[in-house]
C-alpha cells in the first residue's frame, strides 16, 4: 500500500485571494514580517495588495526585503534578527522560491536559537512562527512544500532544512502577480515546476496520490511548454502555469526531488545558473538514461505531455534555454563525484553510478 | 483555476502501522478515550494493537465502545461527558464511520458547551480534543473528512457537523483489521467508497486536485468491484480497498457529497438501510440520469471502471446488492418533497427536479 500523504497546506487559489482573505491575514498575527526580494513583490502589485490588507485590519508590518536570489544562510539569520526585534508574530513571504525558502527558516529562527553552524543538521520542531506564502513565480512549488533551501558553503551545493513544521498555514495563488513576470524567469521556472514534476513521479517515494497530483499537474503543464516562452501568455495561461507548479510543489512535499535537483545544484553553486535552467539543462539527458532503465515509467511522462521520446521533449527544453551554459571536464567529474554522496542520488526509481552522472553532465552542458 | 486544497491529516498507510507508530500515539496525549463500536474492534485486532502500544507508552486511557451504526446525538453528548468526567486529553477512534463520526463529534463536546439543539446548527472551532483514526472498513473515508455525520431526528434524516477542526490529527490505515469485515459489510462499505469517488468527481465544488485524488481512487477500486462479494479477498486486496476509500474521503474533504448521499440518508432513518446500501441502491439510477445530462463526464467514470454504459454498471451493483429494499410510493413522494429542499441536492455538476429525485427512488427501490 502506498497512500501516505501530509499536506496541512490550505491552498487557496483565484482572482484578488489575497484582498479576499483579509481575515486569514487578521487570524494570523498581529506583526506581520514581509519576506521578499527588493523589487519584483513591488512590480506585480502583490506587496500592494498585502500591504492593503494589513493597514484594512489594523495589523503591523515591518517589511524585510533584502532575499537574494539563492538566499544564504546569513541572510535568514538576518532576518530572523530582524523580526525578533520588531515583534514580528507571523511571516508572509511574497516571491518565487527564494524569499519563500528564506521566509520558513526566518519564521523558525526567529523563535529558536540554532548555531548557524547546525542549520542544515537541525530538523525544525516546536514552536515557529506561522507564515502565509504568496508565490509569484510558476516554478518552486515552495508554497505548499517543507523545504527550505539555501545555499550551503560548507558543502559548496544548495541544501534543504526540512521538517513538518515548515508548512505554511496558507499559500494564496494568484496569476496576476506573474503578469510582469519576465520571459526568461517565465522559462526558468517553468521548467523547475516541469522538474518536480517528473522527478517527484520518477520517485522511489511516489505514493499513489502523489502520482495522482503529479500525473495532474504535468497535464496542465503539458500545453505550455512549447510556449513558455511565449509573450502573449494570458492571465488565464499564468493561472494554469501556477497551478501546475503548485501542484509539483504538492508532489514533492511527498516524495522529495531527485537526482537531476541534487545535480543542478552545483552549477547553480560556482556558475550562478539559475535553479530551474539548471534542472532544465540536465532533464534531457536524465530521462534519456531513465528511458533505458525504466521505459514504462519514462513513457507514462511522456504520453501526458504529449511527446513520442525523450528525444523530442529534450528538443523543446533544449529551444527553450538557448545556448547551452559551460563547464570544465574537471568539474563534471567534481560534480559527479560530490553527487554520487548524497543520498538523494538514489531517490530516484533509476540507480546511477558515478561515470552515468558525469555522463549526463557532460550531455547537457558545455564541456570546456 | 480550481486548485484549492485543504487536507491537514496524516495519512500513514501500512501493515503493523499502529504498532510502529507509538511516538505518535505518545506525542498526542496522556489519557486516550478510545471511541469505538461494542465488538468489531475487539475482534478484528485493532483495539488490542491500540492498548498494547498505549501501555507500553505508560498511556491511561478511558474506553468506550457503545456507539451504534448511524451514531445518535445522545450518544456523542454520552461519550463527551465521559471523556471529560476521565480527564482524557486525545481521542483515538477504531470502526467505520460510526465511531469515526462519533469520535470527532465527542472531540469537541468534550471541551466546549454545546447546546444539544445547536450541534447542527453550529460550526465547530477553537479547542478540541486531537484524535487519531483507524479505520476498520474500507468505505466511510471518514478518516480524512471533517465531517462528523449523526442521526437528525428534526430532520428525520442524518446531517453533518462540519468543520475544518474536525479533521484527524493522522489516519491509521491497515487492511489487516478488515480480515474479519463480513461478507456483507464489505460490500455496503465498498459501495459507499464508490459513491464517495464518483460523487466527488462529479461534484460541482470538484477541483483538479480532488479530481486527481478521485480519479486515482476509482482505479485502485475498479477491479475489486465485481468481486467485493468475494469471500477470498486477500490481504493485499484489503489495503487496496482501503486506500481507495481514503482516497474518496480525502476527495469529499474538498467538494462534499451530493444528492446520491443526500437521497440515502432517509433509507437509512426511516428504514435501517445501511448507510453504504442505500447509496448503492441509488447509484444507478442517479448515473443514469447524469449521463443524460452530464454524458462527459460520466463517460470518464465509466472508463476508469471499466464498462462501456450505466447500465452495465448498474447490473453489477444490483448483483452486489441482491433484493431490493422497499419503500412506499407516498415515501418516495415525501423523500423526494425533503431531498429537494437541501442545498446538497443541487451540489452535483447535474441539476435535479423534485420529479426526476422522485423517479431516482422509483427506480431504486421496490415500491410497495
Amino acid at each position: 500500500m502506498s497512500c501516505e500523504f501530509y499536506l496541512p497546506v490550505r491552498i487557496i487559489a483565484g482572482r484578488d485571494g489575497v484582498l479576499q482573505q483579509a481575515a486569514l491575514f487578521a487570524e494570523t498575527g498581529k506583526h506581520a514580517f514581509i519576506v521578499t526580494g527588493n523589487h519584483s513583490a513591488r512590480e506585480n502589485g502583490a506587496l500592494a495588495d498585502v500591504l492593503q490588507v494589513l493597514k484594512a485590519n489594523g495589523q503591523a508590518y515591518t517589511l524585510f526585503d533584502r532575499v537574494m536570489s539563492n538566499p544564504t544562510v546569513a541572510c535568514v539569520y538576518e532576518g530572523a534578527k530582524e523580526a525578533r526585534e520588531c515583534g514580528a508574530d507571523f511571516v508572509i513571504a511574497i516571491g518565487g522560491g527564494s524569499p519563500m525558502d528564506a521566509a520558513k527558516s526566518i519564521a523558525w529562527l526567529a523563535c529558536q536559537d540554532i548555531p548557524q553552524a547546525e542549520i542544515f543538521t537541525t530538523v525544525p520542531e516546536g514552536t515557529i512562527l506561522p507564515f502565509l506564502c504568496i508565490p509569484t513565480t510558476a516554478g518552486t512549488g515552495s508554497e505548499v512544500t517543507q523545504y527550505s533551501v539555501l545555499l550551503n558553503d560548507a558543502q559548496k551545493s544548495k541544501s534543504s532544512v526540512a521538517s513538518p513544521f515548515l508548512f505554511a498555514k496558507a499559500a494564496l495563488l494568484d496569476g496576476k502577480y506573474m503578469r510582469t513576470l519576465p520571459q526568461k524567469s517565465t522559462v526558468h521556472t517553468g521548467l523547475d515546476a516541469l522538474s518536480h514534476l517528473v522527478e517527484s513521479i520518477l520517485s522511489k517515494r511516489a505514493t499513489e496520490i502523489s502520482k495522482a497530483i503529479a500525473f495532474r499537474g504535468l497535464a496542465s503543464f503539458a500545453p505550455y511548454l512549447k510556449r513558455l516562452n511565449s509573450t502573449e501568455l494570458t492571465l488565464k495561461d499564468r493561472d494554469i502555469l501556477l497551478e501546475a507548479s503548485c501542484l509539483g510543489g504538492a508532489a514533492i512535499a511527498q516524495t522529495s526531488t531527485t537526482a537531476v535537483h541534487l545535480m543542478g545544484y552545483p552549477l547553480t553553486y560556482f556558475h550562478q545558473i539559475d535553479h530551474g535552467r539548471a534542472n532544465g539543462l540536465l532533464l534531457g539527458a536524465y530521462l534519456t538514461l531513465a528511458e533505458e532503465k525504466a521505459p514504462q515509467a519514462v513513457r507514462d511522462v511522456l504520453d501526458v505531455l504529449g511527446f513520442s521520446a525523450v528525444s523530442k521533449l529534450a528538443e523543446v527544453i533544449a529551444g527553450l534555454l538557448g545556448e547551452k551554459d559551460s563547464i570544465s571536464a574537471a568539474e563534471a567529474k567534481e560534480f559527479a563525484a560530490a553527487s554520487i554522496k548524497a543520498p538523494k542520488c538514489q531517490s530516484g526509481i533509476i540507480s546511477l553510478t558515478e561515470a552515468e552522472i558525469e555522463a549526463i553532465y557532460r550531455a547537457s552542458l558545455n564541456i570546456q
